[in-house]
Formats: C-alpha cells, sequence, structure tokens
C-alpha cells in the first residue's frame, strides 16, 4: 500500500529539505493538500520563479536581484572595508543593526572536512583577487563562531597576509557575552573569551 | 534590506507550512537555491501535478488516484467491516499491518475546539449515509488516543447508535502498552488502560 503516486512523488522531494523526515514531509503534503489547488499553484510558480529572479551579484557573490548588487553598486558605501560573510543569508541580519557601511564578500560557505568542503570549493581565490584591487583597507572575517568558523578565518587571515598588502588590517567580529546573558550561566568558552577580549571603559 | 523578491516570496510560502519558522523556511530556500534549477523546476512540477493525481475517493473519501479507490473497488475486500480513520495518512499503517480486511471510511479530522473544527467540518453526514446502507455489520474507530481523538469518537458512537440499526457493532482500536515497552516507564493513563482493557489468555 502506497499514498498515490502525486503524493509520494512529493513527498520524496521534501525528504530531500534539510532536517525534514518522512512524517514532516507528509505532513507538508497533506498540508498542500488541504489549501486549494490555487495556494499550491502560486507555491510552484515561486519555486519556478526562485532561481531567474536570484542572481549572483559579480562582485560580493550574494544572491541578489541585480548584478552588481545594490550594496556594491551604491557609492555612499564605505570601499574601503569588506566583510567577509559565509552566507547571503548573513547580509540581512548585519545590515539590520544599521551601523555597517563598508560592502560584502560572501565566501559560499565555511571549511567543514566532515562535509566534505575544502577551501576550494570556498571563493577564496576571488576574495583575493579583490582584495588585490588595492581599495580595501579592512578586512572583517564575519563568520560563525564555531570550529568551522574559526579554522576557516584562520585559513584566509593566512591566505590574505601572503597577499603582502602591508595597509590591509584584517579583523574578525568580536567574541563575548551576548546582550542579557546571564554569567552565571554562561559556558565556559563564551566566558572566556569575554574575559579574553575585554575592553577599555 | 530584504532578500530579492523571488527568495522572499518563497520564504514567505514555507513559512505557512506547518511548524515551519522564519529560520527554517529561509534554510528550506537557500537549500534550493544551492541546487540546480531544473532540481527546482522538478518540485515545481510534482506541486503543479498534487492535485491533479490525488482525489477524493467518493466512497471513502481518502485521496487516491482513482474515485472509488482500490481499496472500495476490491471486491475481496470484507464490505461488512468499516474502519474510521481521522485523515488518509493512516491508512499506510494500517495497511501495512497486513491484518485488516475492511473497508475505510475518512473523517477529515478530529473534532477540536480550540483549532475551531466542530463536528460539521467532518464528514459524520456522509458517514452516517454510509452506514444507514446497511451493509456495514461493525464500525471500528481508529482515531487517535487523544482527547480529541477520544471526544470524537464519543461522538461518533452516539451519533452512529441514534441510526438505531441493531445489528451494528462499533468498536474500537486497543489501548494499552505498544509492544517493548517497559511497565516500569508508562505514563499512568496508558498503564490505567493497559489494566482495564486487559485481554484473557
Amino acid at each position: 500500500m502506497r499514498f498515490p503516486k502525486s503524493i509520494q512523488n512529493l513527498i520524496d522531494q521534501f525528504v530531500q529539505f534539510p532536517s525534514i523526515g518522512p512524517k514532516t514531509a507528509e505532513r507538508f503534503v497533506f498540508y498542500l493538500l488541504g489549501k486549494d489547488p490555487s495556494a499550491v499553484e502560486n507555491l510552484a510558480d515561486a519555486l519556478k520563479a526562485l532561481h531567474k529572479g536570484a542572481i549572483l551579484c559579480s562582485r560580493c557573490l550574494a544572491f541578489a536581484e541585480t548584478s552588481p548588487c545594490a550594496i556594491c553598486s551604491d557609492s555612499k558605501r564605505d570601499s574601503s572595508i569588506i566583510a567577509v560573510i559565509a552566507d547571503t543569508r548573513a547580509l540581512i541580519p548585519i545590515e539590520s543593526t544599521g551601523d555597517y557601511k563598508g560592502l560584502y564578500f560572501v565566501l559560499g560557505g565555511e571549511i567543514n572536512p566532515i562535509d566534505g568542503i575544502g577551501p576550494e570549493r570556498l571563493a577564496i581565490k576571488q576574495l583575493l583577487d579583490r582584495i588585490s584591487e588595492g581599495t580595501a583597507k579592512e578586512i572583517i572575517i564575519a563568520l560563525n563562531p564555531t570550529i568551522e568558523g574559526e579554522s576557516t578565518a584562520l585559513y584566509l587571515a593566512k591566505a590574505i597576509r601572503s597577499l603582502q598588502i602591508s595597509v590591509l588590517k584584517i579583523s574578525r567580529i568580536a567574541r563575548g557575552l551576548p546582550m542579557g546573558a546571564d554569567i552565571e550561566y554562561a559556558d565556559e568558552a563564551t566566558l572566556g573569551n569575554a574575559m579574553k577580549y575585554r575592553n577599555e571603559l
């Protein structure tokens, strides 16, 4: 006994989504079966439009509507600072702070030997070419504070330093206690970083 | 700062999926952006085919490829027994047991006042019409052992009895300990049911 083919096909597709198991995939499909066919058509149309409406910016490699993207082509942005992020998704929260006026560069991931992602899978060569243009004075490495993010940051710092651009500063977003945290409940690594990277008042 | 429209549109659609929050919806869309456009086209096509390939069986109201469905039109099935299930999804596990040879009836849900699902939202009238045909000798209520399932079962039993078909037996799938359970760790309600509905050996 199997579901009708059109149901099973869709379950098989949703099962491939990140962190979705067969039961959740089933729930998705039955949720869609309960909706109006026109709503499901809308979803199908949104999927068909996805790749057409989101292209890679040739400058920063972020998914954008235009290439170069709105940020890269904004003359009011400070082109002397480049924030290196793993993924286009990191753009939104950094932009939301309203504090950052520099440009971005999307690496396309973080070095992760377990998932088979070596440095050659990331846009490191493009980043070095971009830095070699000479306009950047500071590279902010804005990767995740995880083992993968840290080792990618170290790898990048070494590669960037090998360009021997003397005026270039390489920085990393700060590690410390998040706002609203409770020192008593902070883990050792976080609190260790907070002590080590203390700021002068 | 927002994602390109085609990305945001799709995030907005996935957010409506059951138990999917904005961050998971984002992960889905970036997972799809990382896939080949043709794979995303396949998913869109599977969505477009969903409603066309899954119609409601006019007899049992299950989603099926034909109406009447393969089970309802199978003359080897025992038409004197009807299992009432909440959802087409319950069909697969019951069929997988290989033990049940009767027919089904899909109620379309369970009474759930919190979600605003009253008896009028379920196919209760159709079920009573079906039973009134007189072929059924036993109705097995195979709903979930939850508050919603129990109250729906009681409601159904009352409605079916009001038809005053004297030969009709109404039963309910058994409550008790699941196979492999440990009595020490069973919850009170489950163990209470297991004692109350004990079977003669």
